[in-house]
């Protein structure tokens, strides 16, 4: 019997790193116009890392210390969309370090808008744009980079509009048929990039535009059924985008029985679940594109 | 020695209701104009409880049960805003039951923003507008009721405009004096109502927008001075509210040092830290005005 | 119309220290005997804190980074119990500091278990010994000092030997009595000391033993009742504690009903229910003693 | 252009089940003693769900809520340990329903303790045994089946015997080598078993005793070492389990700088931070056993 060291990745998780630009009108700083990018980082790191593992000897190791600082002195140049920046930072680990034969860059960035104050935008102060957050993985290795952007914590909602019937029954079974019913969810989705050479902006915003319209205007049978209507919404318009995968919970909205209390409920009271609830996970993907499993 | 009962109240915690109110153009169900109001409500009741802590007599306890199921059935009737449906509740447990003597309602409202689909505004179909909640706590007593209303996770951030200088030092003094620094806070606001003849909504989003105004244009030599004059703006415009309490974490933003690398840091680069956090905790309040903490 | 500021405190929150203790046996330091101790702390001010809230002067202001300065350098001595830490730190603002009326702190503290390794307590090894936090608050004004001492995330649950029936009824009312029924809260509970001269280890772990085996012997008619006998045997048994208070969730475990399957369910199989719940809390006191709100 | 479905899988997530067994003297039921079990239970699907995606015929599909009642009604018999339990799960939904291809059962366990009163272990009283959670994945296809043991929230520390230097350096390295620092983390490990004929308490038990002596005794030089060898202590000793994996955050301790107080910090008082932290990915594994990607 050997026993021997498998897979296995190093870095530094979660360093929350605030860019503030400044795009002056010459003059005092504070009358220029500021942007922010709020950004958490992660950095993964794979390589030749035996040593460290069987023996403790450090030498091929980057501290996540350094790497931690990497991101902040990288977020010095202008940072750009977080796709840029985690390729500057894959780039980066790759380049500087022989030992590393893979660098993955996880990046959540936080949205501010900016306050409106007295009429117009302020040129300085923000407030937070809600609970989604922007995601994206770049992922660098000596001959190939791969970037999977996406979205998380979008909280979608219609009060009608969806059905649920016609399904699977045995001796389980309880739920009973509908053909109205609330269908809520909070969207986590990631789309995978053919190349690195995008309009990140313009792909992000569109990609989301989207699976929003298509989860408001596709009548839906099941959650299913909408989870891939959204990806093929995406696909359909963005041949820079080969494959999008989806994680949705079902979260339950229950009409709440009033009989007891000599009340109809036509689907106007609902008790929101916490748990249990039902997870919809699917790909949606180009029949003509290789599969990149090293992307995710 | 004789050991008794002190102050004691119970309820039904976190009832999560989403009502749904159908304003039709007549024809199909799906034609119509959806709202939504996703609340969740906190029953909290106190009176005469001595028997049940006691002897475990049950016979005034209304269970937290039936304090759920009302919260249900009066969510039949158009809820209207929080403040309203929260005195509908607290008069509901006060008249019907004998032993109470003390009715609060507390409700977090989560707001939905309605989808723009298609070039317009979707029908019934939404998307949570953000991490900000609504609050309010209503009490009820025989003879008095108090609104106290407020929002919480309102996130800001100024990028200038705030310093933080001529400070008390001593020898476990370190921090530098700044002139200009980030300022950044998650707004917990709560005001009390004078009386209960409110324009509740208007009143919620002038304050807010007082608030949220204050906080860009304000220039800050503390956070206490800006929270004094978020409270000082909705007190002054405001005279239906008598009294404003905040609590306030300072979200440090740490400027990163780059020299080490060989780079400059003009409130570039920051470090968002998690832990510790300042925490100022104030109230601005008319000198004309009763107190009133039962009220909170 | 004259706005002013009311009530109002700041601090430093949350400052996470860990203080280890070398007990040595002379020799290597890794031969010694280590202890730890783990501690959140948080410092809140209260005093003649006008100027720096009306005009942002700071003259009056210690900074929170000087607080928790403060909070590393007096962990450095030997730390004791967290209340005794918690009495350094408050006498120390309110010496040093001539503004500061009133000093407060909480403490929150993670225990930690040693491991076993090897048929033996590991000297310098340890694992976090569950959920459950030891808190403390202290407060301290120039001629008084209180200490309310407490725990929180004990979770606890009775599978028998509890009933809940004979409650008031209405139109509202769908909850079946029952006589026998899982029992489970978290229990917060929070004890006041009379002085500051306690056996504050002792004191702890009684009243915890107390509390934990009334819940467990004392028969229940219901969540109140139970609560009132937690607090009634520490009163009895500690005199130096003159009050209790307890805020404890109904974490409801109800009944799967299994019949549509065709299965009995004789208390067997639970759902537990994350929301709504119930939310008892309540106070036990000592008839003969001088109430002190401004000790929680 | 051609769009498809890709993978996809669905299920009800985390239906929270507790299960009382009462093992009888006879008599009263309340002279029984009382075993729980406490589990959230997540179910997966996949198989020939093409048509719900597509079109929103339900017909192959198995509501979530089907598989909640099954949870419930499988728990009615003597559920055994997690992985037999999930065995039972995993089976059931393959065996009930032609289109399922693969089901896969996640279970964290919550552990309970005993209660201790009156000098001997309480018959049905029981408190939270900590935030470590038991888990374990199964994973059943028509043709093989794979058990993923592991353990969640196993917070280790130990204050000495541990180093960390003589690492890669570079111009964004600051770290200072240390010979001698604080080394905590949370363990997640999970270890696949080779068949499904296992005592999996005994090997479970072991398997964690194993990881936490090793953790605690072999003298560290980095995580990456001490993660190593806590995978090769259970390969060594457990000729049932295949493959062992971890993921361990570094949660960094760091050595306050006392120095501009006047104080010497001999590794005594740390600040212990959230983010950002390491993040240690390994994977222990044997050489003569086939990978078995599958099972994760």
């Amino acid at each position: 019997m050997t026993i021997r060291l498998g897979e296995n990745q190093y870095g530094k998780a979660e360093t929350h790193v605030v860019r503030v630009t400044k795009r002056g009108r010459g003059g005092a700083v504070q009358e220029a116009k500021h942007e922010i990018k709020d950004m958490t980082v992660t950095v993964m790191l794979a390589g030749d890392f035996e040593a460290v593992h069987l023996t403790g000897d450090n030498r091929a190791v980057v501290p996540t210390d350094t790497q931690k600082n990497a991101v902040f002195a990288l977020a010095k140049e202008d940072v750009g969309e977080i796709e840029e920046f985690g390729l500057r930072l894959g780039r980066h680990f790759l380049s500087e370090y022989a030992p590393v034969r893979r660098a993955r860059i996880a990046i959540a960035e936080q949205p501010w808008t900016r306050i409106q104050a007295g009429g117009g935008p302020h040129p300085h102060a923000f407030e937070h744009a809600g609970a989604e957050r922007r995601t994206t993985t770049v992922t660098c290795v000596r001959d190939a980079e791969w970037v999977v952007s996406g979205l998380s914590d979008l909280t979608l909602l219609k009060t009608t509009g969806s059905e649920f019937w016609g399904y699977a029954k045995d001796r389980y079974t309880t739920l009973p048929e509908t053909h109205d019913r609330v269908l809520a969810t909070a969207v986590e989705a990631r789309w995978r990039y053919l190349d690195t050479d995008v309009d990140w902006a313009d792909a992000r915003i569109e990609s989301r535009r989207l699976m929003i319209e298509t989860f408001a205007n596709k009548h839906s049978l099941s959650l299913q059924q909408t989870l891939y209507a959204m990806g093929e919404a995406v696909l359909e318009a963005r041949p820079e985008i080969g494959e999008v995968r989806f994680s949705m919970p079902n979260k339950h909205h229950f009409v709440v029985d009033l009989e007891p209390f000599g009340l109809e409920n036509d689907n106007e009271v609902f008790y929101a679940a916490d748990r249990p609830y039902g997870l919809i996970e699917g790909t949606v993907v180009r029949d003509d594109v290789a599969p990149a499993d090293q992307a995710w």
